[in-house]
């Protein structure tokens, strides 16, 4: 079996964290080989720009911000990402290219043609075979992020922000429902859990 | 007068630290309102990812860089240069988009049309009034750069790097001779000066 690419996306506060837990038990009970990896990071370069991307203290332009978020993606493709693809490990990325679109392009307002043009210049048409969307309603996001003690640059955005960052994942996940799976993560945790675990059973065709 | 945006550019060893100082002495004896800064750098975002970026431990790969270097820029071009301009401040930067192609596209062999790409999504048709090229032979570069005690990871490279890092250099500046003035680095200093000044006095209209 060709080994998979999962991403995991959604706004800040929509669970990210608790289903990722979810998705490392499914892959322990399979027993399928797996990397667990994260943007921006997933390398050394890519933690060092991480920290410069959410240092509430980082005077960044938006455009100077995207391209950040690419170059991080670059290293991470090509040195962690590919490598472990081409070694038969399942690649679970906890956020990806949709959060670039959603964030810099929804939330910023960088015209979405552009960031297209700089996702095209890193990945070549390289993309997820399946991304979890947890999509949550603002007034739940925004309850848990202002429990974070030390928020960093994109926590300290306002709603308005979020809406358009959510519109935008909501977008992209309708225009290829094939990939995207979208899960109500405002449902009691177990339910999220049943539906992440569906989801995953179907890709590695455990199920029916 | 419209304030001009002055570049100077070369391999590593062609001798830019100490023209620059022939620069600075042109402008105050000209008493014209200047800005110097340099690239990769020139903003506080842009200093750290120059730290990054000639780290010799970086194990950064040839696209990564290439983004890096653009966020850089853009950072450096919307925060810095252009707000200096629209001052009526000059601007001279030490090394700008010249030293990407040369380096990344002619050294490191990504495709000239790959950088240009970026070079159009950051820049968007903004070009330097002039670009003074300082020219000089392989082996008189190397052995300046031998000098350092440490080098970084340019300094590193091979003869052919540099070889393929100056033919680009010399192929952009036969594209365009009106924006470029290539001087011969390798003529003792006394002459580079009288050339760079001559250059500068042409640009500012103080010679017939």
């Amino acid at each position: 079996m060709k080994a998979k690419f999962i991403t995991l996306d959604g706004i800040d506060g929509a669970g990210k964290s608790t289903n990722l837990e979810t998705i490392r038990l499914w892959f322990e009970q399979h027993q399928l080989p797996v990397l667990f990896t994260r943007e921006p990071g997933g390398t050394a370069v890519g933690e060092a720009l991480r920290t410069i991307l959410l240092d509430s203290h980082s005077q960044l332009n938006a455009r100077t911000e995207t391209l950040l978020m690419f170059a991080a993606r670059q290293q991470h493709l090509d040195t962690v990402i590919k490598p472990a693809l081409a070694a038969g490990k399942h690649v679970v990325s906890d956020r990806f290219t949709d959060a670039t679109f959603a964030y810099q392009g929804g939330g910023r307002e960088i015209p979405l043609s552009d960031i297209a043009i700089l996702e095209n210049w890193v990945q070549h048409g390289f993309c997820p075979d399946m991304t979890l969307l947890l999509d949550i309603s603002l007034s739940v996001a925004q309850q848990r992020v202002a429990q974070h003690s030390d928020p960093d640059r994109f926590e300290q955005l306002d709603s308005a922000f979020f809406e358009r960052t959510r519109k935008i994942y909501l977008d992209r996940a309708a225009t290829a429902p094939q990939r995207y799976h979208i899960i109500n993560s405002n449902q009691p945790l177990a339910e999220v859990a049943a539906q992440i675990n569906q989801s995953l059973s179907q890709l590695f065709g455990y199920t029916a």
